[in-house]
């Protein structure tokens, strides 16, 4: 056993994750059948309210949705990565808090609840081309602090970040997990030019070189390479997991939290669905790698939670559709001729 | 002038349509780029937001849709082409008043007003492999029946239908209109089998065949080939566009009425969405010809405007977005750096 301290009450969760609830799913299947449409004329909407019936189990449910924004910054910015300055992350979470971003309109459209979790915004992480951006222990205690977002025992999580310069990690941890080159797993971000994108590339490349003889180890991945918000996010997905609550995963750079999780567990994402695939580049073929085929295809790339939280609406209908509609027998109406 | 006189009406109406408002298309695009995000970063949101605005001359907004579903029967299914019996449009209808189909689901989920319309169920359409659907004049009765979806003055209109046997119809007419061959025109519609499916194919031909000396003209390709819904849905589409309301296509069936006004007049659909690519076969490829890529793409097809009803939770949470994000300056976000 490798394990370095830290990170051992992580690996003991992940080793206790429990599985979905296959009756809950029979249960919903055979309701489904009986439901006045053609079997499989819901298309995935029929898989979603299965799939949140076997991991709530139980009839399944959207009476209690969170939105969890997380939001962190990085030492990387110094390499020229972003196109905005690191003081936005603060002033966004402020117009979070005041209700004037994207995500609390969504919310809003939707009911959804949505809480934002600042941490530590004046203490940026290391800058990852030169040092870890976090050590073990704080890695894991990020982790930790990230499960507070089930406090509220939300029937459906979403998870989404805000973070000058965040996606130069995420395209990090996916370069160290999954290898080819730094180029095909930067993108523009929230807008870098030609100049900023080959910045980006070479802090990536420069940063899984640096930590390249620690990263056999996709925890250490998740501290060396990621952000206190990625940090943050996976620890949240893993305590959706031990509740058995579904999650709708964003974009770029929760799907890089995401993959840390798989890395360690085969099945560690089976309660996790992609809400969207965002425009920025690389994401596309990361939910490939996570096995994931994303709800909405929308253009979006915008972080906070937006693309997932929208995504929520087909959660909400699916749901609604599978509790609400008549049967054929209720409603006296024929079934298919054979 | 080879005009038909119950036509006559409808063409006017045709020269009639007025164009977007491109003020207010403006209007929209300059407050976007001050709203607190990266410019684009809400992909199709933004470009809905905007469309909304030139349509409806104002600010967005979704205070009052409306889901407007039309019934009819087809005298076709007298071919085997579905595997349900024609008695479960009215069945259906009756689930739809008692609040027990899918739509109803999707409509109480994001607050969308349902009215169902019912097309003379009793009396069948002619069976189009042997003789017209409608003449003329029923055609056009029914086209100013569908006019009354506006009645209510919705500002978003979204149109679905319910038809035991009506994707057969809706293969001819994209059979008459684009060519090909019948077979890539039909797909399972309610879950036809394999003989289910050569029969549609073989109806799809004859019928086209049948009527080909009428087929150069789009309103006898629509009288001739279509449904009472489906003539109903195209005048809804006209009406929507002569009072500027902004229209969610939804399915195979619904877009068939759109093609024939399109082949009518190529701006004719300018005021159209497309809720969703169905899962019926040559849905995909009707869209592609009627130049929309759908908002959802999620193996749906119930019609019922189901899969346009769910679009309307992206419109919403575009349109919100749009009037309730704060600016970079009511904020006091620093924009990008330079």
């Amino acid at each position: 056993m490798t394990a370095i301290e830290p990170f051992d009450d992580i690996r003991a969760l992940i080793a206790k994750m429990p599985k979905a609830d296959e009756a809950a799913r029979a249960k919903a299947r055979a309701r489904d059948v009986q439901l006045t449409k053609p079997a499989g004329s819901l298309g995935r909407l029929e898989e979603i309210a299965e799939w949140m019936a076997a991991w709530q189990g139980s009839r399944p449910r959207v009476d209690n949705p969170l939105v969890a924004v997380f939001a962190g910054n990085h030492g990387v910015v110094a390499q020229g990565v972003s196109a905005y300055p690191a003081s936005v992350t603060q002033a966004m979470v402020a117009n979070f808090t005041a209700g004037g971003a994207a995500i609390n309109q969504i919310c809003k459209t939707f009911d959804i609840s949505l809480k934002v979790y600042e941490l530590a915004l004046e203490k940026p992480t290391g800058d990852i081309t030169l040092e870890p951006a976090l050590d073990e222990k704080a890695c894991a205690a990020t982790m930790a602090f990230g499960m507070e977002a089930l406090a509220s025992e939300p029937d459906l999580l979403v998870l989404g970040e805000m973070g000058i310069g965040n996606t130069t990690p995420a395209a990090a941890i996916y370069h160290a997990l999954y290898g080819g080159e730094a180029e095909e797993w930067v993108g523009r971000g929230t807008g870098v030019d030609d100049h900023g994108l080959r910045r980006k590339a070479d802090a990536v490349r420069a940063a899984v070189a640096r930590h390249k003889p620690h990263l056999g180890d996709p925890l250490e991945i998740l501290a060396r390479l990621g952000g206190r918000e990625t940090a943050a996010i996976a620890g949240a997905i893993l305590a959706a997991r031990l509740r058995r609550t579904p999650v709708v995963l964003d974009g770029f750079v929760v799907c890089s939290a995401a993959a840390v999780l798989l890395a360690l567990d085969d099945s560690a994402l089976d309660h996790c669905l992609a809400g969207h695939v965002s425009a920025e580049r690389a994401h596309r073929h990361a939910l490939k790698l996570i096995g994931k085929t994303p709800l909405l295809d929308l253009g979006m790339r915008l972080g906070e939670g937006s693309g997932a939280a929208l995504a929520v609406a087909i959660v909400k209908a699916a749901v609604n559709c599978h509790n609400g509609m008549a049967t054929f027998a209720e409603a006296g109406v024929a079934g298919k001729e054979e």
